[in-house]
């Protein structure tokens, strides 16, 4: 392994930082394609925008168009990016403190290692030499904390922000047809995407850099250091998941109960109290949690491949691009992704709705395609020998025809319709199970844990185009919210609800890949943790070691219950409000009164912001209360345990939801003989079918994707505390 | 650890029948006592029972009664006995292939592992001396599984004939007061408990003295052999619970859709068709499924003790009074629970409903002292050096607190009903796990592996009282089903009402411990496999184990799911079926006219035995395929992730559905301020409250019951395999 690279140094230095201005440079260009679309307003309704941001991206129109509505799509959109901006604002808040109190945590465990000596100490993995002291590594682990944190936040923020940029726009243009509402929806995730991963790769870059200027060739503290960016990205992306996933169930669940189930009336009816909640919801939850948790991913899988290298024979060989491999990899990612978005935008054109989803799964294929080229030719210049990253199998998604069985289990009502969806989440587990061993065994055969990181990694790299499909359904959701409220035409609704619909399966596939990623770096992670930790092996039949097995499996279940509940009560509130509102205010049910948006709003807002705190908290205090009291052979348990648990939970109710949505909307739809029979709307069957629905949602959107985050976010915090937990760890069993 | 025991061997010899044939006996005066209450039918009546066994049950009563509502009792346990015998019949038929076959395999397997040879061989722990063929081992494992699987099917099949004896009698004994009652259901429930308990000790003593005339002094061999014994036992138990889960759960669900849903008519009413079937359920699957179930367990944990000891030092020293040290705890385990019987039968007498639940958990508590000093007793005498056997916590059962929340949240429909009762059976799984680690962890300090085998079966030694009020619950519902059926007054219908609902605490407590009880089982055998399969370390992070732990973890989902189709399946094939009966014959609704209640019965056998197949196929094969071509670490991994994965989902599955059971109930009861107003039945409350019970059905009774079976089963038969997985298993990575 000692043979240098092709790559020359210089040019890994030049590469990653041209291929992330590109990915930012590409962002700002469609950005100002989608602001060619004008939103304009009569100057008296932004009067009530309070935020100086909304009002700049409100443009005077030509003319020509209906003014009524595009003014009205313009107050809509006005309300729901200040809701959302308003509720980012003070979950930040929140938020704040917390890291704040943990950066200064990190501070003192990690310097406290080497009881706060400034003198250098003989390095881990190779005595004969002189390493930087542990308080050296706790200030730069805690910098790159603040940085991976504050990165995230951008991330999840400017996601929202363009997502309530794009919505109205993407209503307006579906005016014109569904062709070019398909355009504005995608270039906006695109957008989102290509920032978040331009950013995310440019700040790592330039930390290591600058954090190089100091720890020179000692590669190990470096990446410690290093680390912290992706213990700090993730931890505001489980708070970022947890909160926007309980606002927007919270809005959606109690907008539907009242809404559909009881007044019998549509899917975002203005009349409907909880509407603008459940629109705000979309962006807090679905986009600006979506973006700080693939931020998080995409952080921690790089942190991890950086680690394991640090310690293999490029770190002591102090070679710097094969050290940066990781890095080079997420280059070619964007610039793949960036070709393969011109075949979405610019080199066909999708004209009527059949086109969508082929179009969108064609985004998959060519990005992997382009992608395993890349990582082949990247690994060939830039690693000194031959490395063969595996490349990981799409998820199976939901198919059809379970989808049948369980919207026929309707029939018979709510109870066998859940019985049916929970057994389809179950058994839905099977196969991406088999799959994500299978990718760990091979990725491990070729080069061990490296192997693994560097899988999650490749799974992650066309991160740009993952995260443009995955922003394109809840904008093209939102853009249907609107032309309802703006009481536009059955057919602009059609053409939203067919761009949503198209983006369901692939959304179903990029949630699986992140699942599998999230297996993968978690278990990279665990690996480097061990490592650090001076563990030779975990072996199971020590007691130690199984008891954190065993409540290291039962973390995830104690995580959902928290999510669960939360949503479950916030829920309950909300309906509560509704239904007041409904009750009380006359004309409502009319339409001739407005209802209560804000209190709807704000109960959604308090709400998350109370119950985020405790699913927070236990995921963040659990491997510091374990790798303090108990050890790290403890902490291996539990990482174990929350890992292969944690997958399983994940993914049942990612599946177990999205087969109960399937099986509503397939009765909803009414396409076949078959589907005719157990509808319309409102017959016994669609109201079981919307009772699933409605248990899926905490399940699909809360509970499962924060899940993700759990096993990896615990991962990475182990690993950054390492060097605590190996030096002052394991008081209980000292003392006993 | 040399120092000889002193309890002489001869008295070892003798007190183990002793207690066994004091227990059978105690049982069959029990038996004696049921009897006395006569149930009397007109000669033409039984015509129709075409079984002389049910004839023999029935005895010309003294007279002074209403004779038709005797002659209606007599009639309906007639029907019930015949279902469930037909049912278990046509189970067993099925299953006595698959155990032929299965025994077949154990020979061939375990005779190729020396190629078929007859000669003595070298010890696998003292190379030494000479121990005996493995072929012989072959044969005599093979013997022990047959006798465990028949010992299962005598011990399932018998509680059931005892149940059906028993529930129309205590439907009679209901008239003349709730005390009578009690007492005629709680011997019923001893009469099982003693004959199980009582019986398995016998055979495994006797196999164990007749094996012994063989073997000698390799004890090695001798228990490797027995541990077959477990292995039949419990895969018995597995399509036990299995076949009888789904059946019971396909009638209850089938009739309370139709029955309590559509048609508003009350539980057990003889107009709906799945009535019948619906208490044929009880019987064959709660109680022959769980008395299969608990004998498997008792089976397994001897098994698991004997083999660990076999391979400590008594069985190095030939110490046989240490050896047997298991079989003389549940010897002991006999006496208490026949002195802890009268106080319930004959100290103490129940004369009101306020009393039953006291009674019941008095029974717990003594047999849990009495134990102790059990214990402590034959520790003293039966250990060469002391032992502490730890005593396990009480598990915490669902608390009324949450029951109400769940009840609350009926409110707003079914949807919210059921995220609060998942929510609540998640967080339920946080207090036992935390038990079941600290368990391990000081069991395993005391005495490694040998310490949790021996929890385990201290937690069982008390099978016969856990039995008894395991099975004097079902008995009950069963008389209450025959009251309202037989059209007796409402007094008799509330005081059987009351003796199920005081059962519901005890029971869930019950479960908790064989939850608890299987853990450490599991673990156990776990420990003894990887000691028999010869290898040093289960170490979570070579990739050949990370792998079988991550498919372990799944395999409870994939079993899970399987269980609840086939429960929704068969369900929706008897709610068509009740249906068509009402809506085609005339005057069934007003009770003119008799429904068929023998095509119910049908629909429920025939969906349990063609159901039960795969998912018995599934956790019997899988540790073939994977010891064959993966390997024995890969099966260590396997095993270790079904163990923490499968007791989360057991626990939360059944404490949701209990929740879900309570809260319904709650609502039914009406007896606080609080809970009317929620009801009155058929409430919009009300039936999301039965919505969620439906869905709680299959998580509770079949679902998560299984779930137990499935790890134990796993690792039994595993450790039965593993010479032959260390000598010819792990294909795949040989030929790769």
């Amino acid at each position: 392994m000692a043979e240098s690279v092709l790559l020359p140094d210089l040019a890994t230095q030049i590469i990653i930082p041209i291929c992330a201005l590109v990915g930012i440079a590409f962002a700002l260009v469609q950005w100002v394609i989608v602001a060619k679309v004008k939103v304009s307003v009569d100057k008296s309704h932004s009067a009530d925008g309070k935020n100086g941001f909304t009002e700049a991206l409100i443009e005077e129109e030509d003319g020509g168009s209906d003014h009524s509505v595009v003014q009205k799509c313009a107050e809509i959109q006005n309300a729901i990016s200040e809701g959302a901006t308003s509720f980012l604002f003070t979950m930040y808040q929140y938020v704040g403190i917390f890291m704040v109190a943990f950066a200064v945590l990190i501070f003192l465990f990690l310097g406290s290692v080497e009881g706060f000596s400034t003198k250098p100490q003989t390095c881990t993995y190779d005595s004969t030499k002189l390493c930087k002291p542990a308080l050296a590594t706790a200030a730069f682990s805690t910098i790159s904390f603040v940085l991976g944190a504050i990165t995230s936040v951008i991330s999840g923020f400017l996601g929202m922000k363009i997502a309530t940029y794009a919505n109205a726009r993407t209503t307006l243009e579906a005016r014109k047809g569904v062709g070019k509402a398909f355009i504005v929806a995608f270039r906006s995730g695109a957008v989102m995407g290509f920032l978040l991963a331009a950013n995310g790769l440019l700040v790592l870059f330039i930390t290591i850099n600058l954090f190089k200027l100091y720890y020179g060739d000692d590669w190990e503290n470096l990446f410690e250091a290093i680390t912290g960016y992706g213990l700090g990205g993730s931890s505001m992306a489980l708070f970022g998941r947890v909160g926007g996933g309980i606002y927007t169930k919270a809005a959606d669940v109690g907008a539907d109960l009242v809404g559909k189930v009881e007044r019998n009336i549509p899917e975002d009816d203005p009349r409907n109290p909880a509407v603008i909640a459940d629109n705000v919801g979309d962006n807090v939850g679905d986009i600006a949690g979506m973006g700080s948790d693939l931020f998080g991913s995409y952080a921690e899988s790089s942190c991890a491949a950086l680690v394991v290298a640090s310690i293999s024979s490029f770190g002591i060989n102090h070679d710097f691009t094969a050290m940066l491999y990781p890095l080079l990899v997420s280059s070619i990612g964007i610039l793949v992704c960036l070709l393969t978005t011109l075949f979405a935008t610019d080199f066909f054109e999708v004209k009527t709705v059949k086109e969508i989803e082929p179009s969108l799964k064609k985004q998959l294929i060519i990005s992997t395609i382009l992608m395993t080229v890349g990582v082949a030719f990247i690994s060939w210049i830039g690693l000194p020998s031959s490395f063969t990253i595996f490349n990981f199998g799409v998820q199976k998604d939901v198919k059809s025809c379970p989808v049948q069985d369980v919207a026929d289990s309707c029939r018979t009502g709510a109870a066998t319709n859940v019985i049916f969806g929970l057994a389809l989440g179950y058994k839905s587990v099977i196969i991406p199970i088999f799959a994500i061993a299978i990718s760990i065994f091979v990725s491990f055969s070729f080069a061990a844990m490296y192997g693994i990181a560097v899988a999650a990694l490749g799974m992650l790299s066309t991160i740009a185009t993952g995260l443009a499909i995955d922003a394109y359904g809840p904008i093209s959701d939102n853009a249907g919210g609107i032309a309802e409220m703006a009481g536009m035409s059955h057919t602009i609704r059609e053409r939203t609800d067919a761009l949503d619909a198209a983006g369901n399966t692939t959304a179903a596939i990029g949630k699986g890949f992140a699942i599998g990623s999230a297996a993968l770096v978690s278990l990279a992670l665990f690996g480097a943790f061990v490592s650090r930790a001076a563990i030779s092996t975990v072996d199971v039949l020590t007691p130690k070691v199984f008891i954190g097995l065993l409540v290291g499996a039962m973390l995830p279940y104690w995580f959902s219950a928290m999510t669960m509940k939360s949503v479950g009560s916030a829920a309950l509130k909300m309906v509560e409000e509704v239904r007041r509102q409904f009750n009380t205010i006359p004309g409502l049910m009319e339409g001739t009164a407005k209802p209560d948006y804000a209190t709807c709003v704000k109960i959604s807002t308090d709400a998350s912001i109370k119950e985020m705190i405790p699913p927070g908290a236990l995921v963040m205090l659990t491997p510091l209360i374990v790798g303090i009291f108990f050890g790290v052979e403890t902490l291996s348990g539990v990482l174990a345990g929350s890992l292969v648990s944690g997958v399983q939970i994940a993914i049942s109710a990612s599946n177990t939801g999205g087969a109960w949505d399937n099986a509503k909307k397939y009765i909803e739809a009414g396409a076949s003989e078959h589907a005719r029979t157990l509808g319309p709307k409102g017959s016994d069957a669609h109201k079981a079918a919307v009772i699933g629905d409605t248990v899926g949602d905490p399940l699909k959107d809360t509970s499962g994707p924060s899940l993700n985050i759990l096993i990896k976010l615990m991962a990475v915090e182990s690993l950054v505390f390492a060097p605590f937990f190996a030096a002052h760890g394991g008081l209980l069993f000292k003392i006993f």
